[in-house]
């Protein structure tokens, strides 16, 4: 397992919001454990996955000059459950983004392909409001590097296809 | 990787509250993609273990009968952040249980063993407000064995210390 | 990781072919090792994902009565690679199928869900030809309980969606 | 479990062949799932293993200065099978080498140490047929650094032993 | 990741001594932290390999009627160490076995198959010696199944080949 | 899982005696496969973990120049075992120290949170005697690049809380 929840990007406003994929397959073990037999997608992971979509398109924003961490989920609702085999697209939104914090709203949506005709099935499955705040200053001082993040190669690779310009050199040449 | 996020009750007051405890190791793998380098216990997992705990405190309170899913995170805000060779202590209070659904509340808190001296430190981490539903109906009937819910051998070995009577048969012979 | 190469079964029509997708996420840790950074689907297991879509079709036709193991690829041709957040559809069709053996004929196709619209991309990705053999006597007659075949918990949910009426008792009930 | 499916070299002799050892044992997890109880090498993996030896085989002999990707399996049939505590030789020939693609042959062995004596007994397990072609100029041009190939650690270990002088610096300076 | 360190047994003389072999193999993920980029196999997971080699023979000497568990290293030496590529042979032997513990004595080999003829080298690893003790009654009573210890299949698929008379029944009908 | 069996060092002498934590939780894998049902903590690891304590110890008194490997266990005994949920402690000491070898003496005990208070039980769970001797030179030639020993990061963490001022730079200025 990588804690990575999403897989790829479908759509990057800088700025704005973001459409990330993350597929859900059972050759993800976590999922055999849950209820075993009855592999689903755990909420928490769900929320996770939201949480990147939305993190990635925040420290962009501010040209990946600061961390931010997750500070609070707002709300949280499920209206159901995703399974092996289905692809969730998390939708984020900025709705607040300054100096001290930043706010983000997210809408989950399950993506069933089937076999009749090349149209998938789509239902909504949960809406996550969440809010990030810088990582603290004094933490950051003793054990980062200073003024800059690290960005790492799995990353970089889901901001490859959305921002092809960027390429792998937007860690130290933020876009802006 | 097991997808099971807390390890011990030290507390099961039956119907009411429990306490569970999760320790946070180097030896989990998820622990070292969150931020390369500076392994933290990620906010997800810590919504999860506060889940766990619950969500077993409500089957139990329910003989173990039905089987209730996450439906809704109230709230869940984070002071800050664990580490490696530090260890959560989730205290899941039950506000509200009928038919239709459960709530719960928790606080979780960290415990840091330090060296001199037998104390070790005590902080304050997050607040966790969740809502469980039951299984749908439909799903349940076409998916599962009727009218019984099966407890896996992992959350058997953690009610086996607090509740010593109930040992390995409390799936067959609901407590209460 | 699971040793499990298809995630559900979109089409099942017995005797003759079947769909199955196999979902591609960056949370299985196989695909980082392969070109670092460049995650891809490996070959090898687009393979195994045919073999267990066709297996599972042959091992359904014939009651599960006969284990059936991989022989032969006659012929396995790539035209391009598969990415994280991408789904292989596997098609299998069975072309011969007696006591001895059984050939099966497979598709991989590529959907790339994408953001402008409804419609998702698809593009050939494989052209594979499998032949399967029954397993040798001797060593079933010493290691496994005789005359049937263990399927586990995962090919049975594998199973439920597309033949519904067989449940979970389609191993001691086979349909024929 | 990391994507390397052979462990050393036992005989590499540059552009024409190689022999690599690939140690199968309970401890990977894989073979857990394939026939629960029953762990076999699936045939995936051996056929993955033959790739990477032919593959290693004919980017050395290019000076590591081009990506190959498997292109097609012409063929691959199949003896029977090996078990954990086996040990299986994989012993590549480059049969065609050209720019635009490369053939290679295949053959491997089963080593199973006895106890009686000195000597292990061997069988033939398989013959493989692979052809190998360069990336696509595009996706490298785009994703890859210019005009070489990323050996990781692993693939460096394996040709330490067999071709000493290289040792850790034939990344930036092929042997050619 | 699997906890079995042993991968098959080539001799087995019950009440007295069994050869278990261990494949070292780079598909096994810890290899790789230990000393990044050098993968060698872990000493303690040598001493981990030489007990389940003493502690199988010691559970099938007493009808598998009770559980031991390792109580002492009284030794342990090591006169280097195994590199993927080469397997290990671990040879037990009973020294004392009564009803309140039992002596085992191990000496560890390495087998290195090489391409020049039917071969391989052989050199001397380590040195073991170890005691069991049974397990704690009042622990055994309050958690287990009471007077019999549950084999899993893992092991049961290891005593399968060198003990064919006693297959899969061996656990509810110990042998003498 | 990852090759590391302690979490944090609470106490670090340079020269003398180290303290380190191992959490033990759950949430490791390798738990589950021990005694199906009823996890601990595997002796063999509670020997690596403290391996790991005097091994770092004693590198850091020769500035990392050179690597030392585990060479002897000159003893080992076990009062009982340790479950998840529970935190070792592993305490060591330098007993001797020149060019070719050093002898470090182990304690490990257990730390067990309980909910009435805020004192938690401990109790004592094995005595370990260990043996290093430098790597052998040739090998060390051959293999690592000269006169440096790479410490990874998980390392590095892990002294960064005991020793603040050497932070990460402590591989190329040994401290001495």
């Amino acid at each position: 397992m990588r804690w990575i929840w999403i897989d790829r990007f479908i759509k990057f406003d800088p700025g704005k919001s973001a459409e990330a994929i993350k597929n859900i397959s059972l050759a993800e073990e976590h999922l055999h454990d849950h209820f075993p037999g009855y592999p689903v997608m755990p909420a928490a992971l769900i929320i996770e996955g939201m949480a990147q979509t939305a993190g990635i398109l925040i420290c962009h924003a501010g040209g990946f000059k600061e961390k931010v961490v997750l500070a609070k989920i707002t709300k949280a609702s499920f209206d159901g459950s995703a399974v092996p085999g289905e692809t969730l697209i998390h939708s984020a939104t900025i709705e607040q983004l300054n100096e001290q914090f930043a706010v983000a709203h997210g809408e989950v949506t399950v993506l069933r392909p089937e076999s009749n005709g090349d149209k998938s099935q789509t239902r909504h499955l949960a809406s996550i409001e969440l809010m990030f705040s810088h990582l603290d200053q004094n933490m950051s001082g003793k054990k980062f590097p200073e003024g800059q993040f690290i960005i790492t190669d799995m990353f970089n690779s889901l901001l490859r296809d959305v921002l092809p310009a960027n390429g792998k050199e937007f860690v130290n040449q933020p876009s802006e």
